[in-house]
């Protein structure tokens, strides 16, 4: 049985569950997840025994080669092409992403389908769908955090007092890419000096100077499949104050990875990393979750912090990323990937992390 | 005045005509163009004599020196955040981005209001909120297109037979981002021999061979603002039907533009070019629209094609770009950007359009 299809019949079960005979998702990374399709515009619809993704001319020569499992089927205006669809196959409850679906396309079906036809909204039910990465996709994750892990040994030696942020991330989006990377994950955040107190600090037209702290939260694209690490380094020898919140922060972060195992509550390993940081004063300076799952989404399930209840399951991958952010001051922010294994947890990245000093 | 203000204005103007005393906005190109907030996550609230900025803590310091015109509001968690402001402001009639809010979100301010607030989804009234250009966009607009037209002159000084696609795609953004491109405006798209069939053939391992037409559909962002044009040359000598084909595309197109004027529906000059292309026999091979608007979003409103007919309006900003695409054999594309000019139209970019032999 190839991929797709074993992850389609995963969502036939949950379908079952949820008494639908028919369910359709137009997300492109769930279309990827469940067809194989990589373009940029299309829908797929799942039955009980059949499965279709939907796309326009643009699409078909592609969708030929790359969707598996799955039948083509062609549209000239997509609204109209998942309608007659959904109408043409006689589902009576139907299935929906209910936070991606936009409100105009769910009002077009409602009106256009039969009163008695339920248009079932989907959040818990499919939330995790992704969550579990199987072997295929650790080996493409792998590969996306190797890229990037190269990348920053490479700009770690041209890191220096007046470089500026912005060189850096070029370099290493340029080192990514002439290393297989089809694109960087999403934009680089080199932010040094008191900009390191903007979690996300896109890199700027700022020089090092002595002293800065360094946050680098950097990642790459392959095939897909996203990595997603922060390192923070300091230029020059590192203040007391500097190696005290880094100390902290390292020490939240392993506390977060030591937690992580199949069976517990999500929000306990926000909490491993949250609760150490409060006791050290810091907890109003740590203002996100602790990480988010990652694969073909930068950001997907599961969401690592205080509000998530659900259960750790085996093979789920996700960043694990406190930070503490003094305004007028700096911040510093650690993050690795794991996953989590039946033995525990395996932490997919390998960057070191002491203290650098640039 | 400031140009937010101005815009907000212009927004106002049309929750006047639809007896709006409240209206919500979460599409970041939409957010940008109303406040100037440049990051990745928000929300923005307009009301008759007040605007609104919504954001979490990742964003505080970020948006208070963006964000004009506007008061700054933060939230903890953006649903309950949109929500409380909308119950505080005491709105009755709120407006929605229907093509954009997720069912979801629709969902829980719907059971969060009361009852007899209405949540009204705003389509056709929002659609061409950007369509028309002011001047200092005209600017950024440019800035793009001189980015990508220079990077475009130089990659074809490297454009012969046995390179790889890929790598001229790579030197490609390379060039745009040491111009001063914030990023490329979207995947490049350089597709040789029959891959030129793909509309949307991003740069592959191929390597150009000898007859091969190489179609390059490229832009870069400058400033959040997106340029987008294609160009089709030959590795080496033409042959008959390649210059065949080349001219009927060129005529369609420049057809397409000498149409354009304020006041025409937008319909008839997609008609002008698919008309042409008909005439030749080959409509059947030209499956998209004539083209789109494009500004903070590569794609946006107007699209061109033969549903639109709304009117061109003087300041709007659109792609013409018709193309025919022979399976098994290859495509050619010709795309421009114009602006609809009080005198008629203006051709923004200015890239030579005879067919280039490398």
């Amino acid at each position: 049985m190839g991929i797709h299809e074993i992850r389609q019949k995963r969502v036939r079960k949950m379908m079952d569950q949820s008494h639908l005979d028919g369910l359709f998702f137009s997300s492109l990374e769930n279309i990827r997840h469940l067809c194989g399709f990589t373009g940029s515009d299309g829908a797929f619809v799942l039955s009980q025994g059949e499965s279709f993704f939907l796309t326009d001319s643009r699409y078909w020569t592609q969708s030929e080669k790359e969707v598996k499992d799955t039948q083509i089927v062609r549209y000239k205006k997509k609204t109209d092409g998942i309608l007659s669809l959904l109408l043409d196959k006689g589902f009576r409850r139907i299935g929906f992403e209910s936070n991606f679906l936009p409100f105009s396309l769910y009002h077009f079906l409602r009106e256009g389908l039969p009163k008695e036809v339920e248009l079932i909204p989907l959040g818990d039910e499919i939330k995790n769908l992704r969550a579990v990465k199987d072997e295929e996709e650790i080996v493409l994750i792998r590969r996306a955090i190797d890229i990037a892990s190269k990348a920053f040994g490479h700009i770690l030696k041209m890191a220096r007092e007046g470089i500026v942020e912005r060189e850096l991330a070029f370099e290493m989006e340029f080192f990514m890419k002439r290393e297989g990377a089809e694109d960087i994950g999403f934009n680089i955040i080199i932010a040094s000096g008191e900009r390191s107190a903007l979690p996300h600090g896109r890199a700027s037209d700022k020089k090092i100077e002595k002293g800065d702290l360094i946050l680098i939260d950097f990642g790459s694209q392959y095939q897909g499949y996203h990595s997603d690490q922060t390192r923070t380094v300091v230029c020059g020898a590192p203040s007391p104050e500097q190696k005290k919140i880094y100390q902290i922060v390292k020490d939240a972060q392993e506390r977060a990875i030591e937690k992580v195992r199949p069976g517990i509550p999500i929000q306990e390993v926000d909490s491993a990393a949250r609760d150490y940081i409060r006791q050290n004063g810091y907890d109003e300076y740590f203002g996100h979750g602790t990480g988010h799952g990652i694969g073909l989404a930068v950001h997907e399930d599961p969401p690592v912090n205080r509000e998530n209840n659900d259960l750790v399951q085996e093979g789920m991958v996700f960043t694990i990323e406190p930070g503490i952010y003094l305004p007028n001051w700096g911040g510093v922010r650690i993050e690795d990937m794991v996953r989590a294994a039946s033995s525990g947890v395996e932490v997919l990245t390998y960057l070191p992390k002491e203290l650098v000093e640039v």
